[in-house]
């Protein structure tokens, strides 16, 4: 009879582990941890190029300080409980629909290049319809804009580069440009830059990872400063962070009498 | 064989559960949630006056705003991950050593009583030589002061006196009471309180609550708000919160050059 | 201007907070857990019958054993990590869609009662649509059925009486059970019964809750019993928890040499 | 006046981040993932032996299938609610005193070299002193002893080797092998290793990792595994995982009256 549990991603045996089919133990050392984690995620070694953009990718949010929902999040919990693993854990649980999470920007980009397909259109008319619906839907675009960084997002900017030495431009990316480019235009905006998390989408989709793969990515991406964060507020932090009263709107029901 | 999982907390039947004992069948609507808590933490069903007290114990938390550093922690991961189950076990994990633990005041509470009756003191002899010695160690004292209960913290105050009805005002309240006094004496401070975390930490041990069972009541007590944020924040608040850049310090390394 | 955050729920002031317009102070002691619950969430003070019903709810998950995927995850981090903080959040962020979710069945009902309302269908009718095509989507229905509990769950069974004497058993309670004998009905099934979930989002719909606000009231029912098995595994279960190498099925991937 | 917040790690600009001083821009793609984690957590970019050590360090760990607390905690969570993010946080939760924490073995092989030195022993005297105290007391030796890998823990073995080259085999590693062997000697046993975490924590130290650096480090190597695991369980698993109630021991009182 079938155990209870069942698993394609390793073999643990007495003195020895298969990950995906290889030897964990000439995975140390031999092999980047970029390499270990698409191995381990996808089921499969990287060829050199997919090893770079990887690599680049677990880089490209390594910190960004306050300016992250995550780091405050992981800050204030430590604050209270200083601990790494709380904290950090904290941190992880910030990462959702509004932030770190480029599967989203990816399924957005994988819709429009099969409407792309499906109606035979080009690239710009594919952009102009797509732009044009989520405008009238008032919804946003997932990987558009950024709180600080209005002119490009240079993290952005940089994995494009990188992509480009590698091989991953491709209908996903350049969907992705001409709607950046249809909705500045068609909007009038300026100071919308391709951020981090979007780009990270449409090349994760180029490379073939699924949704919960990139998810997967962009969490270890963050961790390195989510986890520092949390370590400076333990070390150097104040033991038990709270918003003054005097601080805080307070929009609800006057006092009343019990009934 | 003995099976993997072994519990003395409830036994599951077809159409039955029993809970330390009792059906859980009459629990439902025949007693309150304060005494099913009790039951199931503690393993007996509590007296009138440990149910009266416990269920004005769990009343005493319900919500302190942004004085709180849990409800930040969950309001910021809610931000980033707009559902209830992340964010509320956010401001969970800022449960520790700095807030929501009434168990270190018991601790201490509990050393202290030990230490009265060893050495054969007074309550006021052996208050005069825990605060010296904190005093000397430049620790604190655990459930002392409130950054914005000045005088009383009225949550404390209100605890205390329902605990003089019920019966539960013994060694552990009256040795806190001492500490708190000499410790206004001997540092000429004013403005610092008994705080409803040290408070709960004494009448939870007057009650014979173990620490681990004190920290689990602590919990409940305090998530109605920490829930009731977590859905303003997702009804009503900003889908990313961060600190804008020019509201922050930084500390570190000037821009160097790679080596 | 306004101040970063914002709130409805409570006003703390030096001595003094008021929680939905109503002074802390005098809701502890004064008032149950379940009251004060229900002012936190809903932001009014509780009926007779809606507290009386809101405490039955909040005891009807106390603990169901083994036979509960949060409880696993619960004991199984605090093996690794012996606390009750980061434990107890293991088991929480077990509550999700396939368990510890009132809400879905209550967004089901809603949606049934409101169809039943625009196309002005009897209940047996609505039922006998409802089902025909959830079967044809092959989807299910949520809160029917229970591995354990076959013939009736008996803690949705003593709900439902409660809420008979209470008052609060209306379309959505009705729509329930009709949907219910509609598909024993038409699968010729035996032993799928309401389950607690069920009842309790059906109730929950009934009085007025939110679907966040039915979460909120289901993670306050299983938490008594998570919290107990992680003090359990904690003093008495073994320190690191594991399945043995020999009890799992690998079906991933022979040995393979690298490229 | 000083803001609220501050810190040494990043500084963010529009269009530009450093990170302890460096260019972010700059470590994206020219830099690998160790790299970027060791300046974030540590303020300075490795060596190339330091680079190569921790990438052999972050690939240490990648998966030990069910042989692991953390993955467990994640799969059950995930089986109730199948999403990413959750079902990591819960795996992360079991990092903690029993598992995954490098830094009890550090600061135990620590305090021996400080005794070694203080009291101008030999390695071998020191480790007859260390393993005699340990087993009057009755303690365990911290990273010693693995559930599966009863000759070598082959993880160990390689580590030691890249450490070997890369010049980290210096006092702590050298103690924790007199202690070993010395383990081994004054018990008669067999089968115990020096595990992974143990040399795990022996190397860092010698790389002059602090203890909450140590933890850090760990929870990365460990993650690709746990987020595998869930992804498969969402993917390929049970919509809810249980323990049948015949497949557990009730050890608690029997049915009772209530009172």
């Amino acid at each position: 009879m079938a155990h209870e549990w069942q698993t394609k991603i390793s073999r643990v045996m007495d003195g020895k582990v298969i990950i995906r089919g290889y030897s964990h133990e000439k995975l140390i050392g031999d092999y980047s941890y970029a390499e270990g984690v698409f191995l381990t995620l996808r089921g499969s070694l990287p060829t050199k190029a997919e090893a770079r953009m990887t690599d680049a990718m677990l880089n490209s949010l390594l910190d960004h300080g306050f300016v992250a929902a995550s780091v405050l999040a992981a800050r204030y919990a430590a604050s209270g409980n200083p601990q790494l693993v709380p904290g950090t854990a904290a941190g992880l649980l910030t990462a959702g629909s509004n932030t770190i999470s480029p599967q989203h920007s990816a399924e957005f980009l994988e819709r429009a290049v099969k409407q792309m397909r499906d109606e035979k259109l080009s690239l710009e008319e594919t952009a102009k319809k797509v732009v044009a619906q989520v405008r009238a839907e008032r919804r946003r675009i997932p990987g558009l804009g950024h709180p600080t960084h209005k002119g490009d997002d240079f993290r952005a900017v940089k994995l494009r580069a990188i992509a480009a030495e590698c091989g991953f431009v491709g209908d996903k990316v350049r969907m992705f440009e001409a709607i950046h480019a249809e909705f500045l235009r068609s909007t009038g905006k300026q100071g919308i830059c391709i951020n981090v998390d979007g780009m990270l989408g449409a090349l994760m989709s180029e490379m073939g990872f699924r949704p919960l793969q990139m998810a997967a990515v962009a969490l270890l991406a963050v961790l390195p400063g989510i986890m520092a964060h949390v370590i400076e507020e333990i070390e150097e932090g104040k033991p038990l962070r709270i918003v003054r009263d005097e601080d805080c709107d307070y929009l609800g029901e006057p006092e009343r009498p019990f009934p």
